[in-house]
Protein backbone atom coordinates (compact mmCIF):
# COMPACT_ATOMS: atom_id res chain seq x y z
CA UNK A 1 0.00 0.00 0.00
CA UNK A 2 2.96 2.27 0.33
CA UNK A 3 3.98 2.07 -2.86
CA UNK A 4 0.91 2.38 -4.18
CA UNK A 5 0.33 5.80 -2.80
CA UNK A 6 4.03 6.41 -3.79
CA UNK A 7 3.19 5.77 -7.30
CA UNK A 8 0.14 7.82 -6.98
CA UNK A 9 2.08 10.75 -5.27
CA UNK A 10 4.40 10.16 -8.66
CA UNK A 11 1.26 10.47 -10.72
CA UNK A 12 0.25 13.54 -9.50
CA UNK A 13 3.17 15.10 -9.74
CA UNK A 14 4.40 13.69 -12.95
CA UNK A 15 4.68 16.23 -16.21
CA UNK A 16 1.55 14.66 -17.31
CA UNK A 17 -1.07 15.24 -15.03
CA UNK A 18 -0.27 18.73 -14.76
CA UNK A 19 -0.44 19.29 -18.29
CA UNK A 20 -3.59 17.02 -18.26
CA UNK A 21 -4.89 19.44 -14.84
CA UNK A 22 -3.46 22.54 -17.35
CA UNK A 23 -5.40 21.64 -20.87
CA UNK A 24 -8.37 20.42 -18.72
CA UNK A 25 -8.66 23.77 -17.38
CA UNK A 26 -8.30 25.86 -20.09
CA UNK A 27 -11.17 24.01 -21.99
CA UNK A 28 -13.36 24.09 -18.33
CA UNK A 29 -12.94 27.87 -18.80
CA UNK A 30 -13.90 28.29 -22.88
CA UNK A 31 -17.53 27.75 -22.50
CA UNK A 32 -18.11 27.57 -26.58
CA UNK A 33 -15.25 24.96 -26.81
CA UNK A 34 -16.57 22.72 -23.78
CA UNK A 35 -19.50 23.09 -25.46
CA UNK A 36 -18.93 21.25 -29.00
CA UNK A 37 -16.16 18.98 -26.65
CA UNK A 38 -19.12 17.53 -24.77
CA UNK A 39 -21.73 17.23 -27.95
CA UNK A 40 -18.34 15.45 -29.77
CA UNK A 41 -18.23 12.88 -26.99
CA UNK A 42 -22.11 12.72 -26.42
CA UNK A 43 -21.94 11.40 -29.82
CA UNK A 44 -19.20 9.09 -29.57
CA UNK A 45 -20.79 7.30 -26.36
CA UNK A 46 -23.78 6.98 -28.05
CA UNK A 47 -22.56 5.18 -31.35
CA UNK A 48 -20.02 3.50 -29.11
CA UNK A 49 -23.34 1.90 -26.82
CA UNK A 50 -25.09 1.22 -30.04
CA UNK A 51 -22.61 -1.11 -31.15
CA UNK A 52 -22.17 -3.29 -28.00
CA UNK A 53 -25.84 -3.28 -28.26
CA UNK A 54 -25.42 -5.01 -31.64
CA UNK A 55 -27.64 -2.06 -33.52
CA UNK A 56 -27.41 -0.86 -36.71
CA UNK A 57 -25.91 2.76 -36.87
CA UNK A 58 -27.65 4.52 -39.48
CA UNK A 59 -25.68 6.67 -42.81
CA UNK A 60 -26.94 9.88 -41.13
CA UNK A 61 -25.25 9.10 -37.83
CA UNK A 62 -21.58 8.32 -39.23
CA UNK A 63 -21.95 11.51 -40.63
CA UNK A 64 -22.85 13.42 -38.17
CA UNK A 65 -19.72 11.89 -36.33
CA UNK A 66 -17.73 12.97 -38.98
CA UNK A 67 -18.74 16.44 -39.02
CA UNK A 68 -18.35 16.49 -34.65
CA UNK A 69 -14.82 15.41 -35.43
CA UNK A 70 -14.05 18.08 -38.31
CA UNK A 71 -15.06 20.40 -35.91
CA UNK A 72 -13.25 19.50 -32.97
CA UNK A 73 -10.35 18.85 -34.80
CA UNK A 74 -10.26 22.63 -35.75
CA UNK A 75 -10.38 23.25 -32.15
CA UNK A 76 -6.50 23.92 -30.64
CA UNK A 77 -7.78 23.73 -26.82
CA UNK A 78 -10.17 20.24 -27.36
CA UNK A 79 -7.06 18.91 -29.65
CA UNK A 80 -4.47 19.48 -26.66
CA UNK A 81 -6.38 17.84 -24.03
CA UNK A 82 -7.78 14.72 -26.16
CA UNK A 83 -4.08 14.34 -26.83
CA UNK A 84 -2.56 14.43 -23.04
CA UNK A 85 -5.61 12.33 -22.15
CA UNK A 86 -4.60 9.62 -24.60
CA UNK A 87 -1.20 10.06 -23.12
CA UNK A 88 -2.34 9.35 -19.62
CA UNK A 89 -4.34 6.79 -20.91
CA UNK A 90 -1.56 5.25 -22.26
CA UNK A 91 0.41 5.45 -19.04
CA UNK A 92 -2.65 4.04 -16.80
CA UNK A 93 -2.27 1.17 -19.23
CA UNK A 94 1.54 0.44 -18.97
CA UNK A 95 1.09 0.95 -14.68
CA UNK A 96 -1.73 -2.08 -15.06
CA UNK A 97 0.57 -3.99 -17.18
CA UNK A 98 3.06 -3.99 -14.75
CA UNK A 99 0.64 -4.61 -12.18
CA UNK A 100 -0.83 -7.49 -13.44
CA UNK A 101 2.63 -9.12 -14.51
CA UNK A 102 3.78 -11.00 -11.45
CA UNK A 103 0.07 -12.19 -11.73
CA UNK A 104 0.04 -13.28 -15.22
CA UNK A 105 3.14 -15.02 -14.67
CA UNK A 106 2.16 -17.23 -11.78
CA UNK A 107 -1.13 -17.98 -13.66
CA UNK A 108 0.37 -18.30 -17.31
CA UNK A 109 2.86 -20.78 -16.56
CA UNK A 110 0.18 -23.86 -16.68
CA UNK A 111 -2.20 -22.61 -18.95
CA UNK B 1 7.57 4.45 -14.71
CA UNK B 2 9.99 3.60 -11.73
CA UNK B 3 7.19 4.12 -9.55
CA UNK B 4 5.15 2.04 -11.34
CA UNK B 5 8.30 -1.15 -11.13
CA UNK B 6 8.37 -0.28 -7.61
CA UNK B 7 4.79 -1.42 -6.99
CA UNK B 8 5.17 -4.28 -9.05
CA UNK B 9 8.30 -5.55 -7.34
CA UNK B 10 6.09 -4.42 -4.05
CA UNK B 11 3.49 -6.56 -5.06
CA UNK B 12 6.00 -9.74 -6.17
CA UNK B 13 7.75 -9.60 -2.56
CA UNK B 14 4.73 -8.91 -0.79
CA UNK B 15 3.82 -11.78 1.81
CA UNK B 16 -0.12 -12.52 -0.10
CA UNK B 17 1.79 -12.88 -3.45
CA UNK B 18 4.25 -15.55 -1.72
CA UNK B 19 0.98 -17.19 -0.15
CA UNK B 20 -0.89 -17.30 -3.89
CA UNK B 21 2.10 -18.83 -5.12
CA UNK B 22 2.32 -21.54 -2.75
CA UNK B 23 -1.57 -22.03 -2.44
CA UNK B 24 -1.37 -22.24 -6.32
CA UNK B 25 1.38 -25.20 -6.92
CA UNK B 26 -0.22 -26.88 -3.64
CA UNK B 27 -3.61 -27.26 -6.21
CA UNK B 28 -1.41 -27.77 -8.85
CA UNK B 29 0.11 -30.76 -7.42
CA UNK B 30 -3.23 -32.08 -6.74
CA UNK B 31 -4.83 -33.60 -10.00
CA UNK B 32 -7.88 -34.15 -8.20
CA UNK B 33 -7.99 -30.93 -6.46
CA UNK B 34 -7.50 -29.30 -10.02
CA UNK B 35 -9.94 -30.94 -11.66
CA UNK B 36 -12.31 -30.32 -8.88
CA UNK B 37 -11.42 -26.33 -9.23
CA UNK B 38 -12.00 -26.51 -12.62
CA UNK B 39 -15.24 -27.94 -12.94
CA UNK B 40 -16.27 -25.42 -10.59
CA UNK B 41 -14.40 -22.59 -12.47
CA UNK B 42 -16.08 -23.37 -15.81
CA UNK B 43 -19.89 -23.85 -14.06
CA UNK B 44 -19.17 -20.38 -12.87
CA UNK B 45 -17.96 -18.48 -15.91
CA UNK B 46 -20.69 -20.26 -17.65
CA UNK B 47 -23.50 -18.91 -15.67
CA UNK B 48 -21.93 -15.33 -15.57
CA UNK B 49 -21.88 -15.73 -19.32
CA UNK B 50 -25.36 -16.38 -19.37
CA UNK B 51 -26.69 -13.69 -16.73
CA UNK B 52 -24.59 -11.09 -19.12
CA UNK B 53 -25.87 -12.11 -22.21
CA UNK B 54 -29.68 -12.18 -20.55
CA UNK B 55 -30.42 -15.81 -20.68
CA UNK B 56 -32.43 -17.64 -18.52
CA UNK B 57 -30.75 -19.83 -15.85
CA UNK B 58 -32.37 -23.10 -15.58
CA UNK B 59 -33.29 -24.31 -11.49
CA UNK B 60 -31.43 -27.37 -12.46
CA UNK B 61 -27.90 -25.15 -13.44
CA UNK B 62 -28.77 -23.68 -10.09
CA UNK B 63 -28.55 -26.38 -8.21
CA UNK B 64 -25.46 -27.68 -10.07
CA UNK B 65 -23.32 -24.55 -9.32
CA UNK B 66 -24.67 -25.32 -5.63
CA UNK B 67 -23.06 -28.83 -5.60
CA UNK B 68 -20.06 -27.57 -6.94
CA UNK B 69 -19.72 -24.94 -4.46
CA UNK B 70 -20.11 -27.53 -1.70
CA UNK B 71 -17.49 -29.78 -3.35
CA UNK B 72 -14.64 -27.13 -3.17
CA UNK B 73 -16.14 -26.37 0.16
CA UNK B 74 -14.94 -29.35 1.77
CA UNK B 75 -11.83 -29.36 0.13
CA UNK B 76 -8.79 -26.93 2.06
CA UNK B 77 -6.63 -26.47 -0.44
CA UNK B 78 -9.25 -25.21 -2.83
CA UNK B 79 -9.98 -22.87 -0.41
CA UNK B 80 -7.32 -21.88 0.43
CA UNK B 81 -6.23 -20.24 -3.03
CA UNK B 82 -10.05 -19.03 -3.48
CA UNK B 83 -8.86 -17.10 0.04
CA UNK B 84 -5.98 -15.42 -0.94
CA UNK B 85 -7.22 -15.18 -4.74
CA UNK B 86 -9.58 -12.61 -2.82
CA UNK B 87 -7.55 -11.26 -0.83
CA UNK B 88 -4.90 -10.33 -4.06
CA UNK B 89 -8.16 -9.40 -5.95
CA UNK B 90 -8.76 -6.42 -3.06
CA UNK B 91 -5.29 -5.03 -3.32
CA UNK B 92 -5.07 -5.02 -6.86
CA UNK B 93 -8.76 -3.14 -6.62
CA UNK B 94 -7.03 -0.47 -4.01
CA UNK B 95 -4.22 0.14 -5.89
CA UNK B 96 -6.12 0.58 -8.88
CA UNK B 97 -8.31 3.09 -6.61
CA UNK B 98 -4.69 4.97 -5.86
CA UNK B 99 -3.81 4.97 -9.54
CA UNK B 100 -7.68 6.37 -10.17
CA UNK B 101 -7.86 9.21 -7.34
CA UNK B 102 -5.64 11.96 -8.69
CA UNK B 103 -7.85 11.92 -12.52
CA UNK B 104 -11.24 11.40 -10.38
CA UNK B 105 -10.51 14.52 -8.23
CA UNK B 106 -9.72 16.48 -11.80
CA UNK B 107 -12.56 15.08 -13.67
CA UNK B 108 -14.95 14.76 -10.46
CA UNK B 109 -15.07 18.70 -9.72
CA UNK B 110 -17.11 19.70 -12.41
CA UNK B 111 -19.11 17.06 -12.87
Amino acid sequence: MEAAQGLEQALRESAEFQELKTAYYDLENDASAKQMFENFRNVQLELQQKQMQGLNITEEEVLRAQQQLQLVQQHEKIMKLMEIEQRMSNIINDINRAIMKPLEELYGINE
